[in-house]
């Protein structure tokens, strides 16, 4: 896989699970790092993402402002844009909210780069639960889309957004649907961004967590640096007006994760039955075929879930208290 | 065909082309109507089109504050969502507005019917466009989706809300893929609503009209009473969760149009190339299959294209000037 050279790059959401570590990684590199990041207090942002990362730069604003940040946006390489509103059953409660964020969010972060740096490649997290659910498995990128709920729909309008760009506009864009990403700078706070936040958290504080369910519906989960890694790939100009799946083709099943989770951080679990409002839009079983960009732009997940979990329980182990209390 | 018996109604985007023919057909028929429009100066609303109609109230308003209109919403037995940005080529120029129009507006649509008229039947009007270039013809509702423009994508994710409120909340909604609509209340001030506005004034004010490309594009008109006819069938609870395409299976010619009209109207055309930002939307030619709608709501259209643009000139040629002068 041959990473393109960054010399300036944008990172919306970059205060948050996938785009700091993003940041910190091409920061690292040299990259000139420029975050915009709203900050909202029950999303996926935490100042603990940033905390040592020299070189990156923080703006304190939402990405429908986009408009307005022309010297973030001029001279940028790439702009990774990861501010979302995630959370599927949130996006239920909270609707307008949430087609706020991810679709007039995405059109305003495409019509500064339209205005401020139009060669720039965009690349856009969206999710794979625009494709509803699975009706063959693994799932590639040809899937029928049945978005099951406010969150995919935005996100789906907003892939569609990206791909017209690139089309109409020539703006190299290209969407990445990623699988359930965790790691270090995970919200572990509650289950607002991700089941396993909760999880960590109670297993760490030796305390039960609820597997909704059965347990045995399965979920293919990838460490972060490893969407990380898609992100980079994806900035490359072999992946303008592309989808791609982003996901581990082996995927477990939740009773294993839960397993594994309390074997290496303690706690225990129990089996609860679904809530009625995530029974209504819950998804079942999923694997990904993620074959497309290993073949265009080499790459694959390194982390396995074992490798993967350990590493994540052993950054709690450290930082739980930062994440756990505190304004975000 | 049955049409539902409707106490009380809202329409959004009640004084556009569509919603005012619709509210002047049902308060003619007894029913309570409450039209909500914010009556933008460059979309399709004109106070003429509801000047001559008792019993309508019209609340001056954008459909994204349709929470805070419980009275409005309270009771209707029916909520014809007709408020749209429309324009393909403007959504291309405007398309934050276009977006939060027609994507927040219709979740605020949704919100305000699941909070104050949960049982009532919600009838969408959506565009072909979102089925993009016509793969096969005619059209049928398994077409795949290939939305060419802001317009088109923020209209199939507002598709996708309406059809995901019925599955997930139960509130009766269908949706209506409408072609090109005229008649009497359209915009004739310019080709902000459709082409056949600016060739209508400037036929009947004896002026060339032009017509992109070779005139051989074939497009099907749908009259707007027929269109009209369609939403209300489109209450009637057989239509809940489902998807209808409402046109012509006969679909004419734009040089034939232009000779048509030409013919009835007086004026001029000349064929110019398309304009570059047009070529990159046009979705070539179009016929449309209706035949679910005939059906399953023995719904189809009565008014041939003869008969419509008749009647259409003939409104003109008494209310040209009110239409083409003044604020909107």
């Amino acid at each position: 896989m041959s990473a393109p050279d960054l010399a300036k790059a944008v990172i919306t959401g970059g205060l948050g699970l996938i785009g700091s570590c993003l940041a910190r990684r091409l920061a690292a590199g040299g990259t000139q790092v420029e975050v915009i990041d709203a900050f909202v207090s029950d999303g996926g942002a935490h100042a603990a993402n940033l905390a040592s990362a020299p070189g990156v730069r923080i703006h304190r604003r939402d990405v429908q402002e986009s408009g307005s940040l022309s010297g973030v946006f001029a001279g940028a390489a790439a702009v990774f844009h990861c501010a979302a509103r995630t959370g599927h059953a949130r996006s239920m409660e909270h609707p307008l909210e949430d087609v706020a964020a991810n679709v007039a969010g995405t059109v305003a972060v495409l019509e500064a780069v339209r205005s401020h740096c139009p060669r720039a490649a965009v690349v856009f997290t969206s999710t794979r639960q625009v494709y509803g659910r699975a009706q063959t498995m693994p799932v590639d990128e040809c899937h029928p889309l049945r978005p099951p709920d406010i969150n995919a729909i935005g996100k789906r309008a907003a892939e569609d957004c990206c791909l017209l760009y690139h089309r109409v506009h020539g703006i190299p864009a290209s969407v990445l649907r990623l699988s359930n990403v965790y790691g270090p700078g995970l919200r572990v706070k509650d289950a607002k961004q991700m089941f396993l936040g909760i999880w960590l958290r109670r297993a760490l504080e030796g305390l039960p967590f609820a597997v909704f369910g059965d347990g045995q519906q399965r979920r293919d989960l990838i460490h972060v640096d490893d969407a990380a890694a898609a992100l980079i790939a994806a900035a490359s100009p072999a992946a303008a007006g592309r989808i791609y799946n982003v996901g581990h083709s082996d995927p477990v099943a939740l009773s294993d994760l839960a397993n594994r989770l309390v074997a290496i951080a303690g706690g225990s679990y129990e089996l609860i039955p679904f809530p009625v409002d995530r029974a209504a839009i819950d998804i079942g079983d999923w694997a990904t075929d993620a074959s497309a960009i290993r073949n265009e732009l080499g790459w694959s997940p390194r982390i396995d879930l074992e490798q993967g979990l350990r590493a994540t329980v052993a950054y709690y182990r450290t930082h739980l208290a930062a994440y756990v209390e505190g304004a975000a």
